[in-house]
């Protein structure tokens, strides 16, 4: 067993994954021996993107059941790790597949492969996405993109990222525009520097700077990715997505949200359902990271820190999907529903 | 004479600027003794606000004036003064002030009565501003500003701030929403430590988490500065202030822009006039001033980073200005030529 991709490597003991606060001044690998371990990766945003998360909680999990312990220990630790990110659907569906076997059934191969399963499958989700999604993209677009969705987040090329990537391997004439993403700066220090290593023509901005753009006809699509697709059609996605959606609507640009189906919830019927979390409002007052730290704001600033926002799905032009790319008629049609009938 | 604001000094003679870079955390006040440090204080922000600006400018010159210079050295000084920030049409206007007077008429008296006059000025209309836009803001109001237009932008008590501070004065029960502005973070260091100062309740959010408070019915207007106001109501700010006004205009949310009528400009038919100037990469790439620095971008990563945006004024909901409330149809009836006319 040998699985690896851009930010995790597991060989079925030794499990490690690549600190993302340190890149990309500093590539360093931390080793993971237990699911608490892996929380506190997690939580302090050391693994991020959706599926890599769910995929660095279930390879935590076949490393720990490989250590030895009771079938209690290992479903508690399963519950244990669905509270490192509750936005996250990808985890809660990692979880409820490495836990969907009777206690007494338990065995290292049945684990193992269903770890692998999720890895092998999120490669090829990421591929199908990037085919979907490369082919919306013509010569001569500037594409905004938001946060990182690259290799860095999944098991493969990525989600919105896998598809810059793929169009650019097929030789379209592109431009990448990168937006920040206050407060963890995802998009100045992970997608900046993936574009710069896939060689894709791109330029950093801030996050208010996407307006200007817009108005200077700049910007011909974007492409965000999602942590969470209610049934409606409308995502939880970084924050300061919702804000971008709203400017695409204004000023009439398409607006795609590339996911894999497995980020598709049945049991969020609408934004609503999805939970937000607050996070910490040192992160507002400056930035910290590998490259350092800095606070500029009054230590005791008062703040408001969500991790995320919920974007409408009246504001989607397309949900690009490994399935095919949805349109607002086939989600109001009831489509989303397919992706789960086909499955079970 | 002696002319103090919360941000200059000046006595006749010596001239201190207090560096904004440098606060919250530190108070330092750097002293000026030619033109040639004045436009370094400028162009490195360590003055800023347009109003402030042209102060400033007026106080350098009068200064290298009394310093015994001929005529030709002053007119060539308030000459290169006016490159220090060519977006801030107060600047253009307290050179022309400057140099108003035939070169044969110069004398100290006629400079230093020139220059307190345009610090004088700028108090009152501050004043005025203040009291026009607070009865604006009713109670439980949640106030959205942007940037810093408070006491440090100005020789009063600022345009947008000083509203917000005369409003809390006259027992406004209210709460205001500090964006941080990114790049160069007025929000986050000065507006923050403003509102702290004067005791106003307020929240510091990063620029791109306005739209999700605006979908949760948080914000109930936005007050904005500008640097300069095109004659058909357009206007350029901060980067990042149109796109506020994109997002309350699809929230239907009031966006009031605040200004002293100095800042409009009889030569700007409309926005696509105004100068915007492009500033350094690394302001994007990371972040740095008296608070430290960090960059956590790819030290070549390809930047766009300009200064200031232009909204048009199909955006704005009522323009506050020292001698009213200006609403679209006066705009568009013409009522910005009235102020020069009455002044003339």
């Amino acid at each position: 067993m040998q699985l690896n991709s851009l930010s995790i490597k597991y060989d079925g003991r030794q499990l490690l994954i690549l600190d993302q606060q340190q890149l990309p001044q500093k590539e360093v690998w931390n080793e993971v021996h237990n699911p608490d371990q892996m929380i506190d990766q997690i939580k302090s945003l050391k693994v991020r993107g959706a599926p890599a998360i769910g995929i660095a909680a279930a390879f935590a999990l076949d490393q720990y059941f490989k250590s030895g312990v009771t079938a209690d220990q290992y479903f508690q630790a399963a519950q244990k790790l669905r509270t490192a990110r509750p936005t996250a659907v990808n985890l809660m569906h990692a979880m409820d597949r490495m836990t969907s076997f009777p206690k007494g059934d338990l065995s290292e191969k049945r684990v193992e492969s269903a770890a692998t399963a999720i890895f092998r499958e999120d490669v090829d989700l990421c591929d199908r996405i990037a085919e979907n999604g490369a082919a919306l993209i013509a010569d001569g677009d500037h594409v905004l993109t938001y946060c990182n969705t690259g290799g860095l987040a999944t098991a493969g090329v990525g989600t919105a990222i896998g598809i810059l990537r793929k169009a650019h391997e097929q030789g379209r004439d592109m431009h990448v525009y990168v937006s920040e993403t206050r407060p963890l700066l995802q998009g100045g220090r992970l997608t900046a520097w993936e574009m710069a290593t896939l060689g894709i023509p791109h330029t950093l901005i801030c996050d208010n700077m996407v307006a200007m753009l817009m108005a200077k006809g700049e910007i011909s699509m974007a492409i965000v990715g999602a942590d969470r697709v209610a049934m409606n059609g409308d995502f939880a996605n970084k924050i300061g997505t919702y804000n971008l959606a709203v400017l695409c609507h204004f000023h009439r640009i398409p607006f795609y949200v590339a996911a894999p189906s497995t980020t598709v919830d049945p049991a969020c019927k609408s934004g609503r359902d999805i939970p937000i979390e607050q996070r910490d409002a040192d992160e507002v007052r400056g930035v910290r990271g590998g490259f350092g730290r800095a606070q500029w704001a009054p230590s005791d600033a008062p703040v408001f820190n969500p991790a995320f926002d919920v974007t409408p799905a009246g504001l989607v032009t397309g949900w690009i999907f490994d399935a095919g790319v949805f349109y607002p008629s086939d989600v109001s049609g009831g489509k989303l529903q397919t992706l789960f009938s086909t499955k079970g």
